[in-house]
């Protein structure tokens, strides 16, 4: 029996191109594997540390079993199809066929192909993944994307390369750190269990862009013994995801995060991220240094490098005593770049953490650190 | 005494960006340099390769002289100026300011940058530049353009890494070839020399990034020992260049060019290409192998590789024998990618060059050796 798929079918499987791997030591992984049911169709790739299934349903007549085919062709004749619609037809080879285009893909045998284990997209707590909430996949993506790019790029703490989840009854938390800096963001819905789980930042990024390809209002959060699952369903189908997590916790941050304040600042974010893209440009390239002297009604920016020197300013209220401090311009830059217009530095000195944000109920936040005068 | 220019003065430099190597054994080749003058203000740029000059008429009241400003900070600046307007100060240092923005930039002393020569923008034959002629620049981007994709890679034979133009009473041709296949353009406009000047493939793509950025109507094209000078007027101004030639000339080439036909076959190339593309996908990642079955109305287009065996067809008009021949797919994708809507392939036979035109009055011929059968 043969399969009818249409371009806005194949159009989800998309995401899965970026999970296989081109290159991998086990060659089965740079496979995408289809998985036939009597009712349903199931393509699915796993790149390690994240296996995803795009899943529909749809009469194949076909028993269980599961073809292994090569990715990279696969996708490359999906996206150049002729007409509309693909036929396809499983037997010693897979049959590709639409307008008068005939292809038939070799298969490989799925033995060595590992066994991959995604949650249910309904609540169903199971052995694997006992722990279970539910969450607006925008709500999702808006907590991952403003702690992730605070995370670590660096070996030697690896727990750092990581985005860290909190669930609790207060609600979710994203954070990450390197080190030198920190971004958290508060979901405020409270959550029915508590636990900690470390996303590889990699990961992360995978996440992301699968969810923002869905289309759907709740996505499943689902948790076990070091792997977090993600199922959502879209019409006819659904997309499900089981993601490796890192074997330990952030140690304790809280007491990174300043709580006094002797001067507060704030100033429009657009403005200063356009000034410090011109002043820094000629920032010394080691320390990407960027002096910053904050006076009652505006911000100096300025930075000297082998090039030259810049120097601008832009109006902002100062609340406090007026100083002067230096920081890494990029620090500074990625900790504004999802403020859209007013922000505020809470400044607790000029060698000890800066807070930045929106406003003192804003879900995100983000530490600085400055950097030390010479 | 200072010089206000404004963004569209600006965004015409944007091409010397592409010139000023990042790095380079002459660290001065990194720089811009500046040449003022009482009445005009010139930017240049030296690639080793290509020499580039946008040169403004402007009055600057300063003495004639060259200053050295470190390119990559200063485009960087120019790209993102808060205003219109950039006020530009020369002195021991160069300071931009625009708005609130200030900036100094360091200069290097110009001692071991090396003395250019370009062309002057009208047409008058000098010890340097000898030969000249003049040419609306798309034409002479239409003739660089589709020759140069034959161009080879290959360093063992140095001189096809060039597209050869060959200027005479005639017209202009452009031709290049890497040995397997060859593409040539022929430019009716009589040349008042006959000259033959092999351009680094590499500078030809600097050449026509220039000459479409120009809103002049004529293009003054310059020869002189080992260089070819380009200048083109623009309002308030001009923009030169000076290309190294490559030494020596092409073999002769017109042996390779088919003469007989017994067979010829017409078809929409859109069509084939987009068919070629699916099918390609399928062949062997070394040679590239397509097969043709030329039929009385059709083309089948067939391939196989290590992941299985695709197929299509298109139709065709025939006229001759049928027959079934052996291509590298790259090899037609390029012939064909000009040709917007009929092609025709003229063949002299099944392990002899094949001859790709729109028809036979085509100022663009390519010529594609079949692979031999195996």
């Amino acid at each position: 029996m043969s399969v009818i798929m249409d371009r806005t079918l194949l159009a989800r499987l998309a995401v899965l191109e970026r999970t296989i791997p081109k290159n991998h030591y086990n060659p089965l992984l740079t496979y995408l594997a289809m998985e036939l049911h009597p009712d349903g169709l199931a393509f699915i790739g796993s790149g390690g540390d994240v296996d995803l299934e795009v899943r529909f349903t749809l009469p194949t007549g076909e028993k269980p079993r599961r073809l292994l085919v090569p990715a990279q062709p696969f996708f490359q004749l999906v996206r150049n199809l002729p007409e509309d619609q693909v036929r396809l037809d499983f037997g010693e080879e897979l049959s590709l066929s639409s307008g008068s285009f005939n292809t038939r893909l070799s298969l490989a045998s799925d033995e060595g192909y590992p066994d991959l284990y995604f949650p249910s997209p309904d609540p169903e707590p199971s052995d694997i993944y006992p722990l279970q909430t539910q969450l607006p996949p925008e709500e999702l993506v808006e907590a991952l994307t403003h702690a992730r790019y605070a995370a670590s790029n660096e070996e030697y703490r690896a727990i750092f390369q990581g985005v860290q989840l909190e669930f609790s009854e207060g609600g979710l938390r994203s954070i990450a750190s390197d080190g030198y800096r920190l971004a958290l963001y508060d979901l405020p819905t409270s959550q029915p269990f508590t636990r900690k789980a470390v996303i590889p930042a990699t990961s992360v990024d995978e996440i992301v862009k699968v969810l923002k390809g869905t289309s759907t209002d709740r996505v499943l959060i689902a948790l076990g013994q070091g792997v977090l699952g993600l199922a959502a369903k879209h019409e006819g189908g659904a997309v499900r995801m089981a993601v490796r997590l890192m074997k330990g916790e952030f140690p304790d941050y809280d007491r990174v995060i300043p709580k006094n304040f002797p001067s507060r600042v704030v100033f429009h974010a657009g403005s200063f991220l356009k000034a410090l893209q011109r002043v820094s440009v000629l920032s010394d390239r080691l320390n990407h240094r960027v002096d910053l002297v904050i006076e009652a009604d505006r911000i100096i920016l300025s930075a000297e490098g082998d090039y030259g020197k810049g120097e601008e300013e832009i109006s902002a209220e100062l609340y406090g005593e007026p100083l002067a401090l230096m920081y890494n311009s990029r620090h500074l830059r990625d900790a504004l770049a999802f403020i859209p217009e007013e922000a505020q530095l809470l400044l607790s000195g000029v060698n000890t953490p800066t807070l930045v944000m929106r406003n003192p109920e804003d879900r995100y936040q983000a530490v600085v650190v400055p950097l030390r005068g010479s």
